[in-house]
């Protein structure tokens, strides 16, 4: 029935082909996540609500944000995407994500936790202004709500003066179960929805807000999210109103159902890979330092498992901390923490960093205290596209006085510079990829800002890549030139700041090329770029252009921006014979 | 008795000479700010508490956070700083917010609103880790209570499992009056607390986050802030503790207490400066263009006097909003009336823009939204120090895909650039320092990536310079030249971002210069330095080196920086006689 589905055929079905209508969606979403990867049980959990809402509301001209994003699958099936919904998360595919440019029905553009409420109000209000008349509704997890945007929504609710209806779908779960004061509150919430208490009893922090309050307890029963849509609907005339649903993750999926974290968020193929390699070896070397350490304290914001850190929260938990999702909360208790003499590590992805900016610059950088960042899935990330690649970090890191930037070369070295970090009494900031190799054997000893020569080449090109794959990509252009009787030198930049001044300097009649996996603007290229100031110098920066990367895979979207062995290779050549 | 005095003799005092004590610290502050500027009403509203805690704690043992800091004079006076404190806010000087470099009895650096509940949290939880014992106290404002971060380090408190104590300093203003649901939640809660009704009837928003709550009404008397004090060092040693306290900004100097917004920050001698020249521009030009046009509206984040824009939100209260200090919230409001076809424009100070990164990149620029960011007091703003300079922006704005970037060469281009962005539909950022001046008579038409060539030199050096302060500097130097007879190119570098590459391959023969008020890394310069890439050319950056700048006047800290005319033309000289 998802076949040329439409909102006027869907507002005729009957209950029981809109019940039909779900588990098609189901199924279709279930066979196309294991094959294509994806956010699985969180889709699960929200095919009612979706599907009740396409009845009830009239989209496009009604407005539907979703927070996050990530949980927009059944929305694309119901929305003229059905036909291509085998290409989701694939180059050229439809999103995983909502997007303004692939449909009407796609209202605000998501990716990061806590923006619908703010995003939500400004639509409401625009229409307001416009004196237009549309109903806007945002959907938030529980775990989203504890983001601190929700707040700083919520204080200008009254202020705005506007109504929309907020649907809170509850499951218990960010991609870790949710936890913190809010958690504990909506736990009390869902317990009087449950016993049909009278619900209000205990929602007075939403009234203070200006919001009304309501309650579903099976979130995953059409017939009731229908009826209490319905109702709601009117309500939201007069007032915003919270609707508190309870949904169940993984709904309809065994294996989902009983555990929703490894299937939150699926790798192609392998719906149980949870952790990575560079994240294992964080956790693992994080752990054995902590045994001889007792200052290492670690924080999280809401991914402990995936990052890597799931044995050291079970060996110390009194050293750990899962804030939830509040990354600027997080960074700024590890800057506190290292202010008493804690040496705490903060590990992230790199697109969340992004969210902590302020924080790296005047809670930790300007006070110069011994945080370590561990920056995980840094540079192209792949099919979850735009708002998810970590592409910005070597950028909006390097321009903060006092922080230090490392990056590993491979495992090994990774291993060695957790290490270095345990006695390095200042800002630190490593920043690594998902997956990783033991490219190498061994590595020099870690210095601050001291390079590694790899390969010494007689002739006149010395390559600076930071990381292993570019690392990877310099070996490749290395190893073709060399068939050409080119010898390259090729140095490992495993500190992108401070730089090796004194290689740099001993590179005076090289002629440089930089390659990393991040944004040429303000990165690793533009660092070499800034030492040589004022002086006769050709550099070449192999490095991202000016533009935000879509989804595919980390090697086609490499190499399509030229951050590759052949491009680097055929540059030296195409240099030569000038 | 201010001199010398030290926590134990201040222990020993009376109450009588306390309050004698709080009377000479007004008076210091008062006749020193008004010397120095500084901020005045927030502090004076301080001084009774500030000496209650130091009476009932025992600094630095126990530890004191307060919130943004501009209100720790008080502390400053008892803690061994009486002798420099007509230094504050002075070059080399002590500094106008808390600075762990200064005094052990500043524990923990603050500049930007809400990160005091985090830190205290942070410091709490490390003493609970090691096995100490003292106290812990934060203190903020009503103001910063509106920011998200409050949410999150609220949402965490249960979860630390740890005590401390959170005076909330409550004089119903930021800056500007305190706005939103919080504010008016506070209020009534004032009212419980002022007529000694039952004070945690309403208090069950805190007590669910975990907090015990208390308040006091008169929060300038010192009696009753001691007693109260003494009351709840008991108490947090089994739970953490809101204290409420109703003061009064501005408290003692009838000045302030009329007009607390207008002396909340002072400019040396002249203490009603609230607006300034490119503010002005901002909100009369704005107010102009929204006559006619109904789809302008304007956002702020707490500050809207200071930002010039009172006159725009008198006349058109219904599109504008004052969130409060929750600027990533105010980002998002921008971009969602956008994408709704409104015009926002979102004026903030460059060193505020720094907490939006994340939604400037990904609800802006991913999605490409015409919003427009007026970033005021851009480059180095002076005495506030390390936490307020706005040396950053250029750089962590260039970073971001989709961004156009303009700096005005001054206030008449300025107005150009406004009515140029009425018709630019895509985000814009205009960066603009405090004062300015009308230095030209005219401006060639805004065109995007377009600049201008102010002086045509037939000599072989072009200075690119972007804003009024350097390009005033780019001026000086070719003023100087020309009498050596080397005559230089000037051009107004107006928009950063993108460059104007058409300009830049015509000056290919000429050595070319760049002069920045931001930052060498990742700003003006290094974008051009990146255009190059893989040129032969040799370029010259002035711009700010790789380290917090201090506090100071706007032109000794760019003078010492070398970012100036006579450090130009020295440079272009002494190249000259290579």
């Amino acid at each position: 029935m998802l076949e040329n589905i439409t909102g006027a055929k869907l507002k005729k079905m009957t209950l029981k082909e809109l019940i039909a209508l779900c588990e098609e969606a189901r199924e279709v979403i279930t066979q196309t996540v294991l094959k294509n990867g994806g956010h699985l049980s969180s889709n699960l959990g929200m095919v009612e609500l979706t599907v009740a809402l396409h009845y009830v509301f009239d989209f496009p001209e009604d407005k539907l944000v979703f927070d996050v994003g990530h949980q927009c699958y059944t929305h694309k099936l119901l929305t003229g995407r059905y036909d291509k919904f085998d290409t989701i998360r694939q180059k050229n595919g439809i999103s995983g994500f909502p997007k303004r440019e692939e449909s009407p029905y796609d209202c605000y553009d998501t990716g990061h936790a806590g923006t619908s409420v703010s995003a939500a109000l400004g639509i409401a209000k625009a229409r307001d202004i416009k004196g237009e008349n549309f109903n806007v509704i945002a959907v938030i997890g529980d775990g989203s709500f504890n983001n601190g945007l929700i707040y700083e929504a919520f204080n200008s609710l009254r202020l705005l003066n506007t109504n929309f209806l907020l649907i809170l779908n509850d499951n218990g779960m960010s991609i870790a179960p949710t936890v913190g004061s809010m958690h504990e509150y909506l736990e009390i919430l869902s317990e009087d929805i449950a016993h049909k208490s009278k619900v209000d009893r205990h929602a007075k922090i939403f009234e203070r807000f200006g919001f009304g309050y309501d309650g579903v307890y099976d979130g995953n029963d059409l017939e009731v999210m229908i009826n209490k849509l319905t109702e709601v609907k009117e309500r939201i005339k007069t007032e915003s109103v919270i609707l508190h649903i309870i949904t169940k993750k993984g709904k309809g999926y065994a294996f989902c159902e009983e555990d929703p974290e490894a299937t939150h968020g699926i790798s192609k193929g392998n719906p149980s890979a949870v952790s990575t390699e560079y994240s294992q070896v964080l956790g693992n070397t994080l752990t054995r330092l902590a045994e001889k350490n007792d200052k290492i304290v670690a924080v999280t914001a809401a991914m402990t498992s995936s990052l890597g850190l799931s044995e050291f929260f079970e060996k110390y938990p009194n050293r750990s901390v899962d804030v939830g999702i509040c990354e600027e909360h997080a960074t700024i208790l590890c800057a506190s923490m290292a202010a008493e003499g804690l040496k705490p590590y903060y590990a992230v992805y790199s697109t969340f960093l992004q969210r902590s900016f302020d924080e790296i610059v005047l809670d930790i950088c300007e006070q110069n205290l011994p945080v370590t960042l561990c920056v995980d899935r840094a540079g192209i990330s792949g099919a979850d596209g735009e708002t998810h690649q970590g592409v910005f970090d070597l950028s909006f890191l390097s321009l903060i006085p006092n922080l230090t930037i490392a990056v590993p070369k491979d495992l090994n070295e990774f291993e060695k510079m957790l290490e270095f970090s345990e006695g390095f009494n200042a800002p630190l900031a490593i920043r690594y990829p998902r997956e990783g190799k033991k490219l190498f054997g061994s590595c020099q000893k870690i210095e601050k800002g001291k390079w590694e020569t790899l390969v010494e080449g007689d002739g006149k090109y010395a390559i600076l890549a930071c990381g292993e794959r570019v690392l990877t990509q310099a070996f490749i252009a290395a190893e073709e030139l060399k068939n050409d009787g080119i010898e390259v030198t090729v140095i490992n930049a495993r500190f992108v700041k401070p730089l090796d001044t004194e290689m740099l300097d001993g590179l005076k009649e090289k002629f440089i090329l930089t390659v990393e996996d991040n944004m040429l603007t303000g990165g690793f290229g533009s660092l070499v770029n800034g030492y040589f100031n004022g002086k006769d110098k050709v550099i070449k920066n192999f490095a991202y252009a000016d533009e935000f990367i879509p989804q595919g895979s980390v090697a086609e979207l490499m190499s399509e921006r030229g951050v590759n062995g052949k491009d680097i290779a055929d540059y030296i050549k195409s240099n030569e014979n000038r």
